[in-house]
């Protein structure tokens, strides 16, 4: 069996993986769903063909948009996660005994069913009581929020396609409503190194630095998305990532992770010139 | 025209670069070497088929080889640069006035001939007045060295094939006696992220902390290599990477960067845990 999925990460780059078998295919209301299974990195999710996750390296997606925000904020009680409807944001929300209440606003039914059947690595616990699920538009969701969440993960697809209402300034203006005083918005953010995928992360950034007092980028490794280099944005009310960053109390947590750590919270946010002109260049 | 280069990053991954055309092919004593127009990417270098460098992203891996050390060492006046035929680790050292000799060790004549002729952007300093270029095994050009260069960077391929001997236990010991009693050694030390690169590269790292008091990793993002998520070695015989790294002395030089900074400088060794884990594991 020779089988290979292949993404176009540009028109003049591809990234093939060697496929196993598939598991699951669907059109839903909203996207084309596969999943897969491969030597190299167990099971994985592409929607209308790009990669979502894989099981290898899903953690450090998840780690990062989800403790980074956690280890700056005092207290979480309600958070908002749009999109993410694999449930690994949830999975690491859910460690926290102080969050209350989760509210995953997710599309596509159909990726949340998929998921909760084929991937229960990333979909375990999307059954912990303090989550509801909302089968609902993200974008529509947040409208009617106000002065509620302490955190929002926008966990969203690329900025085109159903994903495409989550890099809006309509969007951004709803999410800072909708946080509580001392609350903060993380979103994926896209990668800094194809001009195809820059150009939108730019355009993006720019409107969560004029809908956010504070604004900050921060990135990881992450090899089976476009260049591995991706970034996530910190956007808050008045809490700053780096000068609230508590790394005693975090390491007070003992939560075991496989990509974040107090050192890498810090160094996340240490950004190369050339991603740096980028995004000053739109300030 | 539909002309792709792949690389197997493993046997069940590949990355496919869109080419626009060969411009160089040759089988030199050593090695296979092509050189290719891409879109995306510029010119770009393989060696027996491995991509050693881009037009586009070669400034992140040549600037962190080379001011990762430079800024942390007091006083650089003799480097030996071993493999790095293409000239990009030396068109950053030439950057440093203190520098007085620079002793390019390359096995493979060929390869810089064809980097002069093809890849003027990294190769454009090789003629600056104080590089010496030798065309000789590193391995053996270091065993009669003995408290000589401030600096050591080994740019090798791969640790099979020609640069195999640039792994070994015996080459960091020689390198360890060739340097100067405030020397530093740094090496590409290969990705953590795909087991059949993780394996050699824990094989490395236990020799360099075998033979060197001081040892850290650090990492930056290079999407044009496997996982695009690439380390390096730095090891001395008392030099600290942090402790004695001088944001302050780095600043004032004003030297223009395209990835590195003094930020980048720290964050580059905030390394993921999985990552720790594999290089604690083998200490």
């Amino acid at each position: 069996m020779d089988l290979w999925f292949t993404e176009k990460h540009t028109d003049n780059v591809k990234l093939s993986i060697k496929v196993d078998r598939q598991v699951y295919s669907a059109q839903s209301e909203f996207q084309r769903i596969d999943i897969f299974d491969s030597l190299e990195f167990g099971r994985f999710l592409t929607l209308d063909g790009y990669m979502m996750l894989t099981e290898k390296d899903e953690f450090i997606y998840h780690e990062m948009i989800v403790h980074v925000p956690m280890a700056v904020l005092p207290q979480v009680k309600k958070v908002l996660v749009i999109g993410g409807g694999d449930g690994g944001a949830v999975r690491e929300l859910v460690r926290y005994p102080e969050i209350q209440q989760i509210d995953l606003v997710e599309i596509d039914a159909q990726v949340i069913e998929a998921c909760k059947k084929y991937l229960p690595q990333t979909a375990a616990k999307l059954d912990d009581p303090r989550v509801i699920i909302h089968e609902a538009d993200g974008l529509k969701f947040v409208r009617s929020k106000k002065d509620e969440y302490d955190l929002i993960i926008v966990d969203s697809t690329d900025p085109f396609g159903p994903g495409e209402g989550l890099f809006t300034k309509e969007f951004y203006g709803n999410c800072f409503k909708a946080l509580t005083a001392t609350g903060a918005m993380v979103n994926q953010h896209e990668s800094p190194f194809y001009p195809v995928d820059a150009i939108a992360m730019q355009r993006a950034h720019k409107r969560i630095v004029d809908s956010f007092p504070i604004s900050r980028v921060y990135q990881a490794h992450i090899p089976t998305y476009p260049s591995g280099h991706w970034l996530f944005g910190f956007a808050s009310k008045h809490g700053h990532p780096l000068q609230d960053f508590d790394a005693q109390k975090w390491k007070a947590r003992n939560l075991k992770t496989r990509y974040y750590n107090d050192k890498i919270h810090v160094g996340a946010f240490a950004l190369p010139n050339y991603v740096k002109r980028m995004l000053e260049e739109m300030e």
